[in-house]
């Protein structure tokens, strides 16, 4: 945070902005970032096409040791991937990261591959209902999912209005990978998933795309979305049976901290319930897709939920697009090994 | 064709390549392309930003009167929706033109997003196996695929290079979409879908991303891929009991000549089952994940085949990645209109 508003000071100092931009990246709480190149090389914008060679140098570099835990983790060895859900919006390669991870990684050359880029922050969401699905079509699947944001890689020099400055100081780079298991596993266990475009919104969360690449554009209207969406939310869990107050636990995008504040607020449901979030945002900042799998994360490595505990994932992003999913703790008696296939009729979908 | 090859004499007269380039381009057997901007202002790169907004004009310009005709054609309605799978490689929006389609388009906002573009085109066969996905995770559902291919505003005009020359020969800009009914319609009845990556062929199609945009890579082992490829359909046949030399149709991207001729060849098939590729072909060149939607198309507008009649629906692009899928021609009694929810237990998945 220190370095982040004395390094603001310096490049921008003077401008008329400037002590709001401060003070909004002050309120965001993040303490700590993390980067993929030192700060220096960070703030000099090397071209796109450096630029997008930087994140196909550093996707390769650092997804592979995060998929390995989290294969590890699901008790599945690459052979038992059917899919490959690869969500970044900080960088573009076709063909997708996919390709070079089963090139490399030992996945079965006809697993799926599903890569998704143009979710943004939304995107992690979309990757658990997008694995969902392929496990409900595909009983006994195995999905990955891996989230490669590479936040930093789009920092423009030249973008000074209030919403860049904020993002500046707000973003942070991460990598998070995820099994969903068809069957066994510990974790969520989806049982209904939605999706909710807020009407109109097209152009307040956006890229614009330039000769220097992406350009992140936020509108001063996107913290305040939370009120729109928390109905959604709570239409969606009515609709399922549950109260969206009383869910055991909440995976929510730490958008910046008054999506969170905002979200408990409207929900009726105690700030501290989105701890895992909180963690996110102040240890690494916004994350973009990465955010719901990190939450995630904490959620497991804190004391685990009871089985049968009830729970939301919610991911929000551009559009205005929040992903959302409902499911309950649940942990099988297989968790070190696949079961043989065919031999277990019932699907289940599980995050774990 | 007779156009194309007098501009590529204008504009590369003397290159020691040039006249190789000029023989490809006459055995694509290419007859027409549409473009979408006149064929002056197409050779003349305007920038990334200015290129990619003309992305976004024309594809709002476009897709919105192919979606409607797909979804009288479908019996359905905006409403009826509950997925929109964008696919595209030659531009890039975020959010993604889904947002846009459901704010304009009278789709329900709790429409799911699912936008791919670094498939390229094998992305179209990846689409139809993505809605068959989704409908059989959640029967009843509808799925719109729309593919939004402007081939002609990734044209580099530095680039000489013998893949480069015979490309911009070859693609074409087209859109198309398309509905997959989860129950009810007429059209392919998917089955089986599968996907394959040929091993270690990551870099033989790609994008180098430039300052300028997009910059397409074709390597000269690509139109050898079949070879390879036809034992994947074959036993992907195979396995659903079916002989891959007797289905009674076949919907195959159109990457080439050699790519037709080939795979007829190799999986032993009179290389007439693969007319309508042959027409889409000769009639627009190669229109990435497009094609299969419009090979499609005219096995619908051709005398259509019997019910039950078999077929394969197959594209192929960077990877080397092909999206398969195995399928049934089938006529609900129901096509002109929705069934009410939940009145119909059976899951049937078809493209129609």
């Amino acid at each position: 945070m220190e370095e982040t508003l004395r390094l603001a000071e310096r490049l921008h100092g003077g401008k008329p902005q400037l002590p709001l931009a401060l003070r909004l990246i002050q309120n965001t709480g993040v303490q700590k970032r993390h980067i993929v190149r030192p700060l220096e090389e960070t703030i000099n914008h090397p071209g796109f096409e450096k630029r997008n060679q930087i994140y196909e140098y550093e996707s390769k570099k650092r997804c592979p040791e995060v998929i390995d835990r989290a294969l590890v983790n699901a008790g599945v060895a690459p052979a038992d991937i059917d899919a490959i859900i690869y969500v970044s919006c900080t960088g573009f390669l076709m063909p997708s990261l996919t390709a070079w991870l089963i090139n490399t990684m030992g996945f079965r050359f006809d697993t799926r591959q599903i890569p998704i880029a143009q979710l943004g922050c939304a995107a992690g969401g979309a990757a658990i209902n997008r694995a969902y699905d392929f496990c409900a079509a595909h009983p006994e699947a195995n999905v990955l999912i891996v989230s490669c944001e590479l936040c930093s890689l789009c920092y423009q020099p030249v973008d000074d209005n209030i919403g860049s400055l904020l993002s500046d100081g707000l973003f942070g780079d991460a990598v998070a990978a995820a099994v969903m298991r068809g069957v066994g596993g510990v974790g969520v266990e989806v049982e209904r998933h939605g999706s909710y475009l807020i009407p109109n919104t097209e152009d307040w969360i956006s890229y614009a795309v330039r000769e220097t690449g992406f350009h992140f554009q936020l509108d001063r209207r996107v913290p305040g979305t939370m009120e729109p969406l928390a109905p959604v939310l709570r239409e969606l869990s009515a609709g399922h049976g549950w109260d969206v107050r009383d869910l055991d636990f909440y995976v929510i995008h730490a958008g910046g901290p008054r999506i969170l504040d905002d979200l408990a607020k409207f929900l009726d449901v105690d700030r501290e319930m989105f701890r895992h979030s909180w963690a996110t945002l102040t240890e690494y900042g916004n994350i973009a897709s990465a955010v719901v799998l990190d939450a995630l994360r904490r959620l497991f490595e804190e004391k685990p939920p009871k089985i049968g505990a009830t729970g939301l994932i919610a991911g929000f992003g551009p559009g205005i697009t929040a992903e959302m999913a409902l499911g309950r703790w649940a942990a099988s008696k297989v968790t070190d090994s696949i079961r043989p296939k065919n031999t277990e009729p019932m699907t289940r979908k599980q995050v774990a």
